[in-house]
């Protein structure tokens, strides 16, 4: 790290590096020298292109630019959840100055995806240290699946679970069990409404394990389903089946967090 | 808009407001006030709470948040494309001050989701104008389907299309035709590599057209294909035929843009 940089952090103590209006060689010097350290966020007027499986150009405007350690790179404009161009984890990302302009360039080696962005003005950098915290998530398919295997009797009487990632050529099975009469059954879990995806999935497991026994159910299983999926699902001859993830979480949690009570 | 704000914005002409360790009651009265109008981004410390279909918890950390005028939330830490908590256009984000802890509370109607960041401190606020520019897309499956209008027998040798865009129970068939043998033909686009997912879905369009015709066809229109989807298409008796997106730009646009040239 050059000595400039060092006394930038020394400003922060570490936590961010902040420049308003930065010229063009402060911006490359600190891209290039810490890209793959901090999270590093710019304010910036920029067009992007974008070449690779398809191809895009975006024309001249103010935009975030956001590059992560990992590689990722983000451009989001003022609407939507979704950026407007983006690479992901394991782009190089490089940053030049030619001909009076600022080059950011991220490349993808595999499929080759190639992103430049050409800025004519940086109005503010910010280069973060960012955490990565202890996530945790309740109501998740994989929760589901531990909460029927500990009471099959949610999905029927006398259901009996065998294999939980049960593989098939077509991805893994949520959860393979036998009904009471000994028919293979599969189920597959949605955490949120199933939609034609979902039942075409099933459809799938259930088709190849058809090949191997005689007779094998499908059922889908989630808090609600779609019409089109409902119809789809009744014509492949599947079943549903309505169970929503219990959100269950420790005691201790639900105390520490202002969200889950009448507190907030 | 508040004197304070009118204020900040004199500053920088209007295009951001930038603030190094705001207090609460700053960070308050600016997100409150231009929540809808700037894009706003904090590096700030937080734990963020998550309530909704399913239930989350993530950690004391410094990270990124970023809230946009059409009501999208952001939460970004170190690590991937994806944001560690979201929330999509149409939210309703409040900001509120409680027993001296910063509150960012976002709240989505239908499913009820509601997010709730928790601060301690925020080391930099930076609310911003940003642009939504111009964006142009080539080597779309709406651009392969055009191709093929204009050049049927890239398909097969007296291919005749009749509709693009046909609609179906389960969705909208890409281009629905016919042979020369006057059988059904339905056109599945994928721009890259062809998945079980496009499989299925051409396989929900067969199906349905079987309803109302005797010979029907799918064939699926990719640049590739994996080796699972290629065997569950088989076994469906369906078909595969490769085409690339042809990337095609007008000369004017390549010309205009180093990334097409060898000039970067």
């Amino acid at each position: 790290m050059s000595s400039d940089l060092t006394s930038y952090l020394g400003i922060n103590k570490g936590r961010y590096i902040l420049l308003e209006e930065p010229d063009f060689h402060e911006v490359v010097n600190i891209v290039n020298t810490l890209k793959n350290i901090y999270v590093i966020i710019m304010y910036l007027n920029c067009k992007v292109l974008y070449k690779g499986r398809a191809r895009s150009i975006l024309e001249d405007g103010d935009r975030l630019l956001i590059t992560k350690p990992d590689g990722s790179l983000l451009i989001h404009e003022r609407e939507k959840r979704e950026p407007v161009n983006w690479q992901p984890p394991g782009c190089t990302l490089v940053a030049s100055i030619k001909n009076d302009l600022l080059y950011i360039r991220s490349i993808r080696r595999n499929p080759r995806e190639e992103i430049v962005v050409i800025s004519t003005h940086v109005y503010v950098l910010l280069a973060t240290a960012c955490d990565k915290g202890k996530f945790t998530l309740w109501g998740s398919e994989d929760e589901m699946a531990s909460i029927v295997m500990e009471n099959p009797d949610l999905i029927e009487d006398g259901f009996k679970p065998l294999h939980r990632e049960y593989p098939t050529p077509y991805g893994n099975v949520d959860l393979l069990g036998e009904d009471k009469h000994g028919n293979i059954v599969i189920i597959e879990f949605k955490r949120s409404v199933a939609q034609l995806s979902g039942v075409s999935q099933l459809k799938r497991y259930v088709d190849f394990m058809t090949k191997y026994h005689k007779k094998v159910r499908g059922i889908l299983v989630a808090p609600g389903i779609t019409n089109s999926a409902l119809r789809l699902l009744k014509e492949y001859g599947l079943e549903f089946k309505r169970l929503s993830p219990t959100l269950k979480m420790p005691e201790s949690d639900i105390k520490r967090s202002p969200l889950f009570s009448n507190d907030v």
